[in-house]
C-alpha cells in the first residue's frame, strides 16, 4: 500500500524505484521495433456497465498480473478531506458483504501470488500477481470488493490509526518527506497537486465512515475504472471472465468531468527552507509547473521528457557530467519530469555539495547548465544519444507483465488513450533539438522557480 | 466597491484606510468610560426570517448608515470559482424585479447621500448613508435586492469584463499586489485565505449565470445577513420598518457551518520574491499565520494587537522609532495584526531602506526587535502607553455611524457577538506584558514565516 508523491520530489534523490517506473515512464510505445520480442498485441473493450479492460498478453512465463485502477486519487478529494483517497485504498482491504478482511489476501498468500495497491494524485490501483489459473478467482474478489465493502466505525477507526502512524513515519519523521510537502503546496498556488497525497495530519484525524462512504460510492465503480491483466492469457478468456465476475457489477452514478483549479500566471521566485537536525549534508531541489502529457502542446511535453534525460537523466546527462564527475562539487545532481499527469505537472532539478563545496556553488552550477540550455540548446548529436537513451529505458521499464501494466494503467487514468501509447515513441522521435531549447526557455524561468533546501541547524547559508 | 485585501499586506504600506478601519480594527468598545459621549445603547434582535438586526442611535447628526452585511465572504467560493463573492458584489447594482438598474443608486444620489460595498474573505457588505428620513426607503430597495435580482446573460456578461478590467488595473498593473498574491498562496498552504478576494484571472474569465445564481441563491438571504443601522434613530421605528421590508423576504435554505480547510502544522520559512522593473525602491513584508480573534484562547489575540501595536503601530512603536526616527535606515517600517477573521489569519511585519541603507540591514534591524521582545519582553509602562494608544485609536475609529457599524459588522460576521465586542476593551486591559512576550515568541519564529521581496530587476540582493 504505497504512496506516489510527493510530485516536486519524485525525481529527487531517485526515491522508490515503483515511483519511477510509474511515475517517471511518460507514455511507453506498445509497439517498438527496438524491442527484441514480439510486440504485444493490446485487446481493448468495455462491458456493458462502463469498466474498460486492457488485455496485454506476455506468454514468457507463466504469470499473469491484474490490475484495477481507479480514476480517482488525491487530486480529486473534497476541500478538507485529504488523505480520504489513500485512506480508502487501506480500506479496500477489509471485509465485505461476501468475505471477511484479509480473506483475500490469504488467498493471494495461499497460492503463492502477491499483491498490493497504491495511491497518486490522480489514481489509485489495486493489483496481484498470480499463476494464470487463479485469475478468475483473484477477478472474483476484485470485482467483489468494487461496490461490496463493508464499512462500519470498527473498520474505520483502527484503520485511520493505521494511516496517521504511516504519515507520523513516513512524513514527520524524514525532513526530506516535510520539505517536499511544503515546496508543493508553495510550487501549485491553486491546484491540489499542492495537497500531499497521504493528507494534513489534522484533516486525516477527522476521517470518518460519511467521508469513506461517500467517497466509495461515488468513485469506486465500474465506469469509472480501467482493468488491466498483463501476463501469459488468451483475451478472449480473459473477457469471458471479466463479464462473468465484474460484469455482474452494476454501474456506479455519472461522474462530471474531472476538472480541478488550475495554476494561475505565476511571477514570483520563491524558496522553501527547512532546517533540521537530523540533516548532516545539504541539499536542494528547484521546480517548475509545466505542461503534462495531457495539457501540453505541439510535443512539449516529449521535448521536456528528453530536456530531462539531457540536463539530468542518470550518469550521462550534463548534472552528472559536470557536476559529480568533471568539478566534483557534487555527490548528486539531476532531473525529473514527472509527465503522466492528468493537469499541469512540475520539472524539477536537484544537487547536493561533495567535500568542500558548498550549496551555493552547486546550486549556481546547476543553474549554469539550465542557462546553457536555453542560450545554445543541445546538439543534434546529444539529443539523438539522449533519445536512444530514453527509448531503451522504456523498454526496459515495459519488459515485464507488471511494468506495462503500470504503463497502461497511469496512462489511461490520466486522460490518455491505447492509441496514445502505441504513437508515443514516434512523437518522441520527432523532437528536435529546437523544441528541447524552447521548453527549456519557455519553463524553466528562475524568476518563477520554487527551490526547496534542506539544511542543518547550524548551516548559515540561505 | 472595494475588495478588502491582500491578508499579509492589509498592514502593509497603510493601504487605503477603509481596510485600515473594517480589517484592522479588532473588536472594538461598544460602551466604553473614556468616550466623552454616551454610551451607545446598542439593540439586537432577530427577525422571523432570520435576519439579525443591530440598532446603534447615535445622534450628534442627522444621518444614518444602513449596512447589510453577508455572511460570505471568498473564503466560502466553491473551488475553482475564485471571484465569484467579488463579482457578485457588483451584480447587487444590476436590476431586480421591482427596480431596473441604476435605480437604487439614482435615489441615493437624488437625496444627496452615499452608497457602495465591499468584498472580503469573510464577509460581503452594502450600506448607504443617508438623512434618517429616507430610511425606510433605502431598506426596500436593500432587502428587494436580496433575493429579487434579476441575472441574465445580458446582466452578467458586462460585468464580467468590469471585474476583468478591475483585476488588470489594480492587480496586474501594481507589482505590490501581484507580490502580495503569491505571498498570501505561499503563507496559507491549505486554507483558502491563500486565494485572492479578487479572484484568479483564468478563473474569472469563466464566471458565469450559473455560478451567479447558485452563489446568490445560497447565500443571499435574510438568514445569512446582519442588518446594521447606526446613526440618529430610534430603534423601535428602526424595528417596525425592517419588519416591513426585510420581514416580507423569504428565508433562504439552511447553511451548514462555515467550515474551511484550516492550516497544517508550517515546518519551513519560505521567500517569495518579485523582481519588477517599476519598482524603484525595495521593500520586504514577512507574515506568520497567528489565531484571530474567533481562533484564539486565553487571550492571544488581543495579546497579538498589542503586541502589534508595541512592535509597529505607528510613530510611537520599536520598529518606527528605531528604524526611522533613530538609525535613519528605513523610510518605512511597521506591523500589522488582522484580528478580526474567521479562520486563523496573519501577522505581518515590513519595511523599506532609505538613502545608503540595503534591505537587508532594514530587515536584519526588523528581526533584532522581535528578537528583543522575544528575549526581554516588553516593559509594564511600555505596555501601558501602547494600550492606552490602541484604546484611544478604536475610540477614534468608533467615533462616527460609519465606523461603529463597520465595526458590528466585521465582528458579527466572522464569528463574534455583540457582547464580545462590549467585552473587548476589558480583555484588552487584562494583557500582560508577559502575554505579549509568549505570542511573540510562540508565533513569531523565523523558521516558520514568509518574507515577500518587492526588487527592481537590477538589484543584486536576494
Amino acid at each position: 500500500m504505497k504512496l506516489l508523491g510527493n510530485r516536486s520530489s519524485r525525481a529527487w534523490r531517485n526515491m522508490a524505484s515503483a515511483l519511477v517506473v510509474v511515475a517517471g515512464v511518460g507514455l511507453v510505445p506498445a509497439a517498438q521495433a527496438e524491442t527484441a520480442r514480439a510486440t504485444p498485441s493490446v485487446t481493448d473493450f468495455k462491458l456493458d456497465n462502463g469498466l474498460e479492460v486492457v488485455v496485454i498478453p506476455d506468454h514468457r512465463a507463466p504469470i499473469v498480473t491484474q490490475m484495477v485502477w481507479y480514476k480517482v486519487g488525491s487530486a480529486d478529494e473534497p476541500a478538507g478531506k485529504s488523505g480520504i483517497a489513500h485512506f480508502f485504498e487501506h480500506l479496500m482491504f477489509k471485509g465485505t458483504k461476501k468475505h471477511a478482511a484479509g480473506e483475500f489476501g490469504a488467498k493471494v498468500a495461499e497460492i503463492g501470488g502477491s499483491e498490493n495497491a497504491f495511491t497518486s494524485y490522480d489514481y489509485t490501483a489495486y493489483y496481484q500477481t498470480v499463476s494464470p489459473d487463479a485469475l478468475g478467482t483473484m477477478m472474483e474478489y476484485e470485482a467483489d470488493r468494487m461496490r461490496g465493502l463493508v464499512l462500519t466505525d470498527e473498520v474505520i477507526g483502527p484503520e485511520r490509526d493505521v494511516i496517521l502512524e504511516e504519515r507520523r513515519s513516513r512524513i514527520e519523521n524524514n525532513p526530506d518527506a516535510l520539505l517536499s510537502e511544503e515546496v508543493d503546496a508553495t510550487l501549485y498556488q491553486n491546484h491540489p497537486y499542492r495537497i500531499p497525497v497521504i493528507g494534513w495530519m489534522h484533516e486525516m484525524e477527522r476521517l470518518n465512515r460519511i467521508d469513506a462512504t461517500a467517497f466509495y460510492d461515488k468513485y469506486y465503480a465500474p465506469n469509472n475504472a480501467v482493468l488491466i491483466v498483463a501476463g501469459d492469457v488468451d483475451p478472449a478468456a480473459v473477457k469471458e471472465l471479466a463479464e462473468k465476475t465484474y460484469g455482474k457489477v452494476e454501474r456506479g452514478p455519472a461522474l462530471p468531468p474531472r476538472v480541478r483549479p488550475q495554476e494561475p500566471e505565476q511571477n514570483t521566485r520563491r524558496t522553501v527552507t527547512l532546517r533540521d537536525e537530523r540533516v548532516t549534508v545539504p541539499s536542494f531541489q528547484q521546480s517548475w509547473v509545466v505542461p503534462s502529457y495531457t495539457t501540453s502542446q505541439d510535443g512539449e511535453a516529449e521535448a521536456l521528457d528528453l530536456l530531462s534525460e539531457i540536463l539530468g537523466g542518470g550518469t550521462r546527462s550534463r548534472l552528472y557530467q559536470e557536476l559529480v564527475v568533471k568539478r566534483g562539487i557534487a555527490s548528486s545532481a539531476g532531473a525529473g519530469y514527472s509527465g503522466t499527469s492528468l493537469d499541469d505537472t512540475s520539472f524539477t532539478v536537484y544537487g547536493a555539495p561533495r567535500g568542500e563545496a558548498t550549496l551555493d556553488e552547486v546550486q549556481s552550477a546547476v543553474d549554469a547548465e539550465i542557462r546553457r540550455i536555453v542560450t545554445d540548446g543541445v546538439s543534434q548529436e546529444e539529443l539523438e544519444r539522449a533519445r536512444t537513451r530514453y527509448l531503451r529505458s522504456m523498454i526496459f521499464a515495459r519488459d515485464s507483465a507488471q511494468g506495462l501494466a503500470n504503463i497502461y494503467g497511469a496512462t489511461l487514468t490520466t486522460g490518455g488513450t491505447v492509441k496514445d501509447i502505441a504513437a508515443w515513441p514516434d512523437r518522441l522521435r520527432a523532437v528536435t533539438a529546437e523544441q528541447v531549447k524552447a521548453v527549456a526557455a519557455k519553463y524553466l524561468d528562475l524568476d518563477r522557480s520554487v527551490t526547496g533546501y534542506l539544511l542543518p541547524p547550524e548551516t548559515a547559508q540561505n
